[in-house]
């Protein structure tokens, strides 16, 4: 019998990344489209598949692949779509898991968000192996979150459950989000969370800093992390007050689901004991007495390269929907 | 063949109720034994042994009690015991379903805490059922909860999960909270913190109010109740501030979990619009726009006087520890 294989594709705003991934969790091969380029939707599917299919075709898998798991962002696991996402060009309704079923000739499909996707791949293949609660928190441009419980991803009544970025961390006087409120976790501990939390130092603050060096507008959280790392106490205060708004968050969570393990994936993750340190002191101080010294708190085991296609192609193992078998479909669910 | 039971039994500091449920939700039959009353444990297990049986007995129904569940303040269901119950006179660690079980010869036994049985009452019973994802916020002297997520309630990692009466409403000077932490849900939304609402407006504000008629030490959150429908000013107002308070928190719930309704329950339930208007508003301007306009936010539909013990009875149609037979048990578990 030949060796199953499952498609990962992460889909980004600028560039698309597929691969094809074994039973193991081995990139066996990955590409990549652009994304930015399409303003149409149906060219985009187009591309993907043409890249897809070659893909497939030079490494001889055309009748080993089991499903199709895609990451991407605001996309709904229940629905198959991507709903509203502000950095896709293709309108606010993109029926994603329709289209690629159908240009591969039914193949099942199954499309959930990016931090949903890395949690299925911590699962599947990382830090998160064995476990059943956990809750991942992803610190990128913003802050995204998947959340398992008794060993399922958490999708909520409508599929968008596991916002975490999105829980008020300022009543008062909150930063503005780009979700249009006030205070969320995402304002202050994501990587442009740590730039704006630099700019505000700098401006409140008197003492020197390897950081007043660099245009203030400019400033990234990848510059925070070399001044801190060359020990410049400011740009080090900047990671404690982000790893302290972070760990009282995930005290919060705590309350929630206790989870054995809260995992950190994304660039700011390998800030290492500059955040983790923080984190750590901020949740201790801060979680219920009950729920004390239980969950860790650790790094993604996932190369970053990889990560986004292994996470979206642990989705296509359990993939369901398939274009043109609807009936079909619905028959197998009942007799499960 | 005869019908089916399950017995419920909900222990409280004071009184311990218990009664006979058909699959239906009736109670058949109830009765209780006094909680408080009993300092060793042994003792109060054979008072309620003799309690129960007598109920059985002469209700007919010896052979057709399939489980008991009971819900208890701080019992685990996945060992369960009761840990560290503050409100019990019985040590810290109490092996509920062990004894319960072996008085009754084996009977399966399951525990979990008060406002999780309160959650499985409702689904099975209540205005939940039908619904897979819901919370279910108990307003009693605490706030407790019970979260069901994709049907099943929430455990965690350790059998405690689902404590949203600690999250924390208010980071800089909050309340001091039962738990040893300050600024909790808990602090500001139960009957107790209705009651230091009442008792902080009186000292800090000035108008007239019914209740400067009272002894400030003694107002509980009936007074303000009964002030307010009397069409007192600040007694409104204080439920105003409860309401915004638990509106808040209903929000960054949603960002959690985003469940088809939150269900609240318990005395402070009962105020009505008083409360649940305030609570509306507040989530209506704090929740994240994806989730606007999609949890219903409505009051139990079960009676108070039975919703305990239907509550707790939920739970004894899946329960499955037997005392004398874990290995049986395990063999059980493994085949399902």
């Amino acid at each position: 019998m030949s060796k199953p294989y499952v498609v990962g594709i992460d889909i980004g705003g600028t560039n698309t990344v597929f691969g094809i991934v074994d039973a193991r969790g081995h990139v066996v091969a990955a590409d990549s489209v652009k994304t930015k380029k399409h303003v149409n939707f149906d060219d985009y599917i187009q591309d993907l598949h043409e890249g897809l299919s070659r893909l497939i075709k030079a490494n001889d898998a055309e009748d080993q692949i089991q499903g199709i798991g895609i990451g991407a962002p605001n996309a709904n696991y229940y629905s198959g779509e991507i709903v509203n996402a502000p950095n896709l060009p293709w309108g606010p309704i993109v029926p994603l898991a329709e289209k690629v079923s159908k240009i591969f000739g039914g193949i099942p499909v199954a499309v959930t968000n990016d931090a949903n996707a890395a949690a299925l791949g911590e699962m599947t293949y990382g830090a998160a192996r064995g476990m059943k609660d956990f809750i991942m928190i992803t610190l990128g441009t913003g802050v995204g979150s998947g959340i398992v419980i008794n060993g399922q991803l958490v999708y909520g009544s409508d599929g968008f459950a596991g916002e975490l970025g999105h829980v008020i961390m300022k009543r008062n006087n909150g930063r503005i989000c780009g979700c249009g409120r006030t205070g969320c976790l995402e304002a202050y501990c994501s990587a442009t969370g740590v730039a704006r939390t630099a700019r505000e130092f700098l401006e409140v603050r008197t003492e020197p800093s390897l950081l007043r060096n660099l245009e203030i507008e400019d400033i990234t959280s990848k510059d925070v992390y070399d001044a801190a790392m060359a020990g410049d106490k400011l740009a080090k205060d900047i990671f404690t007050y982000t790893g302290t708004i972070l760990g009282e968050a995930l005290a919060d969570m705590a309350a929630f689901s206790s989870p054995q393990a809260f995992i950190l994936f994304g660039g700011l993750a390998k800030s290492g004991d500059l955040l983790l340190k923080p984190i750590k002191e901020a949740y201790d101080k801060n979680v219920m007495p009950i729920f004390r010294g239980k969950a860790k708190i650790i790094i993604s085991e996932l190369k970053e390269s990889d990560a986004a296609v292994l996470g979206a192609s642990a989705l296509g193992w359990e993939a369901k929907y398939r274009y043109e078998s609807p009936l079909l479909e619905k028959q197998d669910d009942e007799n499960n």
